[in-house]
């Protein structure tokens, strides 16, 4: 496509790119026109030059090139060309940012052409950098990842995060484009158009960098075929642009970032652009009929806990992925630089092939997870349950690409004990409740910690596992099962005085409560909540009707936790309830020390109970 | 101290520091004792060496040299380091990291001399920055900020936000030392002892750097020396360390990461030391007698809205805080790049010199809104609601640091409309919900937000403001007070069918459904919650009284918001009570469509409440 027929056949691709681009946009009365038609070309060049390689009739085809557009809000452009490769309709790009319509005003997985939603910034390079690893090293496939990055979304940490990633895995076969236009939202970036700024830090990560004017089709063409043949590091392009480009009244012009060109305006701009033939369609090339090696499932290992030992639920969760792997071969290990202590490191060491350390980077760490999920693998991603408050945004954002990720939280709750707060993870339920249609589960022993990193396995969707740091003894028999939305009820009378409900740690607590208050010829009921969400409606509002009150009890602060969880699992049912968390600032000392401190251990179990007599 | 004289003065301090690092973790039997190890001559040279200015009887001098251990890990080192100046005892490092010692396994406030609690690494360097802009910017006074730096944290993305800030605002004042002791928890890091790999990534980013042998005092007291002459730039030593330098038996090793020695192992370890002279005490220098410039509160103009207005409070928000700051000349703005949509730019654009741009970094903001409060600053930092997840660890840690932050979020909720969901704020309650003593606040109207601003600077602690994108109509009289906790009862009749609880857009619609069922002849309370922490109990349990149920009516997810604040707000009062919220996976479309989607509009209240008659 480098010739000069090649290129004006380019030129009015992107005049009919810009045409749907404008009119898309006057026509919703909002969205990001000027942040889409600076980087026109550079799409236009990347799709319909002859480099990227896409079946359209199989947008799931495994050796597809994948496109990340990291600056979300340039949708109007990602759809302009689809509609340019004769995708959508012109009737369908009325339909953008209405009710109902795939076309968002943010790319999301509603439209069948995207692979994880984007919006929030900052995030697309490490959704590229998990597409990548995925064809290098675990589908060996030729299919290369592009990343269309904004410049003022550079600012963000998680970016560098998976710049250094993508250079330590020698990710020759992932290109980034910055589309340096040199406004972001209310005014210029830090950077201007100072490309050797990006340049010199960029190349500092160990890219390479290729500088261009990213209106000119030549250069533009240029880069991705010298991209093309990287061998052992990823490639930036680094393109100058103009924002609003094509628009004269706009072009360069701060004020103009999210908005929409009024009817009249569009109008003008449209007549600027010169003669638009709408029957034009641009062609991708065929990817390589290339496919990952098939694994199919074989039968794990049986489970075995000797009775009557003590084992902590994260070596638990350690040896159950490496124990299912087999079942599940799409399994990935994913780990902050701390899988000595989360023991994914089990995992890794029995299968080194599926494990990616993601070093102290966790925001980087969700997104790669779910750039190896949109490749049809399950991403097992663990930290301690304190840092992966880090990746809020990305965890956020996955529920948009209804992402197939599991989160793995280590070291949960005061009970950690002489490291101090900043190591707890004490609101790690409340974040990942807020996660629409995600699982929480909590396992309290070893052979339900198994069997819930099974159940999570199966789970396709957002799960998370919080594990904990010290040993507890083993409960149930290792035939028992665990689904999601499920609890058990571990002692049960018919004249229980009151409900206890506990997860990990503080539901030991309570059968040590349990068989104190026994002794003292009280009876109470014991249910392990070890899903927290989806909750067991049932057994709770049955507890309730059944015994004079709840106690809820949990190593988490009270907001989001188990108690709030209990309380809307009960609905409109009645019963007082009693909610027992961490209420005083955490602080370091032994952990029994900090579960009497908190008011969450037996005692305090025992002397609420008592208390509602 | 560069005499020959000095630094054996200096090798008999850090062997006694070594001294109290090694006994003080092997008598707690956990702790870090090797990452302690590495950096000891870095921070024994800096403090004792003739650098560092800092009056130990005054550690709130304005003018003190500050320093942020951002490995905070190393926190052996660091009691030793006061230690060794004569300010604990060896009976006081005898209590590390037991219950109710201030020296807590990571530094948090309860130690008299930490300015920030670190341990959730990557974080540190973020506070110097927000110490250095004040230093220079705002408070003009000579202090300095060092920043002890882990190698294995500098894969954290929050680093590269706060180098690039530091060197976008030229902070000269700003010294960071990375201990490059080879080592991470698990193994080697990303570069190991590779320093060129990090002097060329820190000098892309714009700063001085300077590579040393950590363990050679010439080499650190005169990179210190160095430091002190920058003009322009900030400087990174970087130094080349062994982990657990000075204990042969454990140096360069892997596998002792934070693993305290064995009480056997210990006294080797002494031995291998050499003769301790625990009589010897190091000296800092005394700091200029400098302090900053006292304004004096004065009386801000009054409130003015005319009757009949609406008014999004993001923009009573950006009118209030403008307004206010002649009575808290202590306010300064930060912003995530988006000042024109939170509103902060009203402020900025009338107090430029109060006013730092972030752009889109918000860990790093967080981050510097913590060390500008270190020195008496309130900062208010604002961004979406939806991003602001991107710094929960850091809002998460500053609560270990009795931090006083105002966080402003806005574009909350689905009522943002075409956007989408990547931009909507549906977990921001639940979020800041779990900050301990933290406040969470929801104006709905420009009066109400005025007040609550006012309220959020008079408060000492962590406070979020949410506010809306839409413009709402005015509801309260100028005159009407908003206290921290409280409620307004807007509906109220002996007749109440049920009690409906919005905030923001919701009370809203609340009052809509009130209008559409009065003329039916129902009526409904209806219950303004701009406080949902703390939360005003008393009215909401005699709303639970005095009406057959409660309807809660929220533009955010279930978990953790409004509904779970008041199920936990009635405590053991019982009443049905119904979430209205956002329970379906949200998506572009015009506001009121996703209101009427979701069913938090009126429609959905008016059907709630005739459920229920």
């Amino acid at each position: 496509m480098g010739s000069s027929k090649g290129i004006e056949k380019l030129e009015k691709l992107a005049r009919l790119m810009r045409y749907y681009i404008l009119t898309a946009t006057t026509n919703a009365g909002s969205g990001h026109p000027t942040s889409s038609l600076s980087a026109t070309e550079l799409m236009c060049g990347l799709l319909f030059g002859g480099i990227f390689r896409y079946d359209t009739e199989q947008p799931e085809h495994p050796n597809n090139d994948r496109l990340i557009f990291s600056k979300g809000h340039a949708s109007p452009l990602y759809y302009a060309m689809w509609a340019a490769a004769g995708k959508l309709s012109e009737d369908d790009l009325k339909t953008y940012r209405t009710f109902g319509s795939p076309l968002e005003g943010h790319p999301t997985v509603s439209f069948r052409y995207v692979d994880a939603a984007t919006g929030s910034l900052g995030q697309g390079l490490s959704i590229g950098v998990g597409l990548a690893l995925n064809a290098k090293y675990l589908d060996k496939l030729n299919y290369r990842t592009y990343v269309l990055l904004g410049d003022s979304e550079m600012a963000e940490g998680s970016q560098w995060e998976a710049m250094e990633i993508a250079a330590y895995y020698k990710l020759n076969n992932l290109v980034g484009i910055i589309d340096v236009n040199r406004l972001g939202q209310r005014g210029e970036t830090m950077y201007g158009h100072d490309l050797s700024a990006y340049e010199k830090r960029i190349s500092a990560f160990g890219w390479e960098t290729i500088l261009i004017d990213g209106h000119s089709y030549p250069a533009v063409l240029d880069a991705y075929q010298k991209a093309l043949n990287a061998t052992d590091r990823p490639v930036m392009i680094i393109a100058k642009t103009i924002k609003g480009k094509g628009v004269s009244f706009v072009e360069d012009k701060n004020g103009w970032h999210g908005v929409a060109l009024s009817k009249q305006d569009c109008e003008r701009a449209v007549k600027d652009l010169g003669a638009v033939d709408k029957s034009i369609r641009g062609r991708m090339l065929e990817p390589d009929a290339m496919k990952p090696e098939e694994v199919g499932p074989r039968a794990p290992e049986p489970i075995y806990y000797p009775s009557g030992e003590s084992v902590a639920t994260r070596d638990a969760y350690g040896i159950a992925l490496k124990r299912l792997y087999p079942q599940f071969p799409q399994i990935v290990g994913v780990d902050g630089e701390v899988s000595n202590s989360t023991r994914t490191e089990i995992f890794k060491e029995a299968y080194p092939n599926r494990f990616f350390e993601m070093y102290i980077a966790e925001q980087n760490m969700a997104g790669v997870a779910l750039g190896l999920q949109c490749r049809k693998k399950i991403p097992f991603a663990s930290s301690f349950a304190a840092f992966l408050t880090r990746a809020f945004d990305q965890i956020r954002m996955s529920q948009y690409s209804d992402a197939n990720i599991k989160f793995i939280g280590s070291h949960a709750g005061t009970s950690i004990g002489e490291d101090g707060p900043s190591q707890m993870g004490l609101e790690d339920i409340a974040m990942f409740r807020t996660i629409h249609n995600g699982v929480v589960l909590y396992p309290s022993d070893a052979v339900s910690a198994e069997k819930i990193v099974e159940q999570a396995a199966i789970y396709k969707g957002i799960a998370y596992i919080r594990t904990t740091r010290m040993k507890t003894p083993i409960l149930y028999d290792i035939h028992e099962q665990f689904t999601i939305g499920g609890s058990k009820i571990l002692k049960k009378s018919a004249k229980d005085a009151a409900t206890v409900i506990g997860a990990g740690v503080t539901l030991h607590e309570a059968l040590k409560a349990y068989d104190a208050l026994k002794k003292e010829g009280i009876l109470i009921r014991v249910i392990d909540l070890y899903s927290i969400k989806p909750i067991d409606e049932k057994t709770l509002q049955q507890a309730a009707k059944e015994t004079s009150c709840i106690i809820t009890v949990e190593d988490h602060y009270p907001e989001g936790g188990i108690g709030e969880a209990v309380r809307s699992g009960l609905g409109t049912v009645s019963v007082p309830l009693f909610s027992l968390a961490v209420r005083k600032k955490p602080k370091s000392g032994k952990p029994q020390e900090l579960l009497d401190f908190e008011e969450i251990s037996k005692d305090a179990i025992i002397k609420k109970v008592k208390e509602n007599l």
